[in-house]
């Protein structure tokens, strides 16, 4: 593509040369005699040196009237200076203002509240960690659809809009024309399965929504998930696509994401432990090992987020907790043949107490039993008819899982509260901007 | 990854051995001593070759219990063989049934009303034809992945419940806890101004909708967009950058879908011409051009289908229909310096009829303007304060445009309808499955 605009990312391509530069003044200071202005453009800072001796005065002069967030026009000549922030930096001949930013721009050089930021959140992305925190998101995206790319999945998109289905609770819904209510999908899962029997291997990617009251660190009311189904992959074989899954997408950011993990001072150390195997351990028996350390869960129980913290901390590398019991877990996942109060699933743990990254499991593929567990969860049969058709017309062994893709970003990032993962993150009190 | 199922796909890797395909049944025919089998696995279609001289009885009487989407393991040595359907055989040594399949099986090799397809989109996914839409539709999505990975563009999810925003006829609404009611995204492009100012370049990648009562062939109440938005980019920028992504796209699904294209019976000779540069017509010209053949639209109305097709058929390659009336345009689009009656857009029409695929403009960047047009077109001015910000303090020029994802999936695989790009597709009467 012809870019007629040098971005600061690319001015190792322009050292020597007389350019100009478009962006935003984040930093001012001046000596008297030799003055610095830091401007970003959100691919990088480069630091702007006006001298006054060489520049006419009416330069010098506009100078002055740099405040933050001014936008401007530079034009001088590119050098490298590693003492400069970015690395470069431009003896400036000519300067421009094109908008002016009043006195009173929100976000100063100063701590500013949570609700604040987030109240502008549009001026807050412009911060260094915000935008170290949105390129490691964009490399884990990216290598997501490398990774299923490069192995044949297909990647389908699922509706957003659906009639009665899914797990029930925390829904959106709206009014569709004449159909009655239409409900935003929690999960692209079930719609997933009949992609894999007619397409093998499939993965989604796209937003769900949970309308529930939680007030965590580790809740969005919107959030996006990427959810494989592949046909006949069984538990086992979807625990190894799951640990080949993560292991990529960490390498991957250590590989090419190394500047801005250490904007966000991230200690990569247990990053790069992540490969697989990961650890496995079954439901039972990680009941018995928090029971040791204290917790009060009790055989049946789902795991919660101490529980899982209490776990991992035996394990340098992400562990997989298989095997819980029916109660604990939806109704479409395959019943253990070995101990059918169980199923055949698994949680995935990230390190370090970040908690469940992923939930996946191999699915029910006997009719009967699948229509006993609609049944038993008093689901609204009619709307699972299509979903009941796959095990009625040449039923098929398969697995697939989810993962939560700003729990995933905070988790490499280092995030202590999921909402910095998400550009614009919706929680309970919190829509706007 | 380590694939412990050999997919018909990877056939090519195992002609010689002996080994278990598992998949569903979708032709049988027997000649009373050797029989044959088609078996697709979602990756692709292989012919099993039974002879009952060679085979145990059992597996020989097997054989007359499958029907069709019967799902069976069958096991023997693969060939190659240029005469089957995918390119191999297998000469079968045996057989296991899975998954029967009852012989009411909804879709039978014979003509089926579009409605009772869409009813059984489920089943219908299976098919050869959807099969390769959904290949390109795949290769599609990669390769915008892709170019903007390539060029250094941030992938930003922009949230789909929002406050009041965005265009204001046709919104789903839903209650969202005490904030009153959020509405679902017609667009990302507002979220995607702000993240341009913090990033540089960025693009959105997501599901849209509209609550609108039409029935066209080129409209879905649910669809996905990709918008582009980049900082210092004018219109003519805007236009290059459309133009290079689009033949991007074009070409790339040429180079590596064409036996899905051939499936499709697509005739690729007018994709092969779609390169930059594209034409450029101004809309006051386009309006003459339309009226000579016969159009009765008049200077100031948006143009209609009918009247981009008529546009269109003067042209070898896609159209840049540039600079409409500020009326037939959304409040955001930059008034044109050279004509205040227009606005600094453009529309791209694909050829063949296909019709607009991408809406572009440059963005209104002056305060005063910005806020007069959101009073005239009585937008809620509270709703857009930070949008309006944007241009408070250091206000830039910035373009972007939206590509219709299933418009171009329906353009490039030479699709009647768009319903058949979408998986399971939403429109005003069909929200199932």
């Amino acid at each position: 593509m012809p870019d007629t605009t040098p971005r600061i990312a690319n001015l190792s391509d322009h050292v020597g040369q007389t350019v100009t530069v478009r962006g935003w003044v984040t930093h001012v200071r001046s000596s008297g005699k030799v003055a610095f202005a830091v401007i970003r453009d959100g691919t990088g800072v480069m630091q702007a040196v006006f001298v006054k001796t060489q520049l006419p005065p009416e330069v010098w002069e506009r100078f002055k009237e740099l405040t933050l967030e001014t936008s401007v026009y530079v034009t001088g000549e590119v050098r490298a200076e590693p003492r400069a922030p970015g690395g470069f930096e431009m003896g400036v001949v000519g300067l421009a203002i094109f908008g002016s930013s009043p006195l009173d721009y929100p976000i100063q050089p100063k701590e500013h509240g949570i609700d604040f930021l987030l109240d502008h959140r549009h001026f807050w992305l412009r911060s260094n960690r915000q935008r170290a925190i949105f390129s490691v998101r964009n490399e884990i995206e990216q290598s997501i659809h490398d990774f299923f790319y490069e192995r044949g999945f297909l990647r389908i998109d699922t509706p957003i809009l659906t009639a009665a289905i899914g797990e029930r609770s925390g829904l959106f819904s709206t009014e569709y024309f004449e159909e009655g209510n239409a409900y935003l999908a929690q999960t692209g899962q079930l719609y997933g399965e009949a992609a894999a029997a007619a397409f093998g291997k499939i993965y989604t990617f796209g937003p769900t929504f949970r309308a529930e009251k939680s007030k965590t660190r580790r809740h969005l009311t919107e959030f996006w998930m990427i959810e494989p189904e592949v046909a006949w992959n069984d538990s086992a074989d979807n625990m190894r696509l799951q640990e080949d899954f993560i292991s990529y997408i960490v390498q991957r950011c250590l590989e090419r994401r190394g500047a801005e993990l250490r904007e966000l001072e991230r200690d990569i150390a247990p990053l790069e432990r992540v490969k697989a195997p990961f650890h496995r351990v079954n439901y039972t028996d990680a009941v018995a090992v928090i029971q040791d350390k204290g917790s009060e869960t009790k055989w049946g129980d789902d795991l919660g987020a101490e529980d899982e913290s209490l776990l991992v901390a035996d394990y340098d590398r992400p562990v997989f907790v298989m095997n819980y019991p029916k109660e604990a877990k939806a109704f479409y996942m395959k019943e253990n043949p070995e101990d059918p109060r169980t199923v055949l699933c698994d949680d995935c743990l990230a390190p370090e107490g970040y908690g469940e990254i992923i939930g996946g499991s191999q699915r029910e593929d006997d009719y009967d039993k699948l229509l006993r567990r609609i049944h038993e969860e008093a689901l609204p049969v009619d709307a699972y008819g299509w979903y009941l058709d796959l095990r009625k017309y040449g039923t098929f062994v398969h697995s697939g899982f989810g993962l939560g893709l700003e729990r995933t970003v905070a988790w490499i990032c280092g995030l202590p509260h999921i909402r910095e993962a998400s550009a614009f993150p919706r929680m309970m009190h919190r829509l706007r901007p």
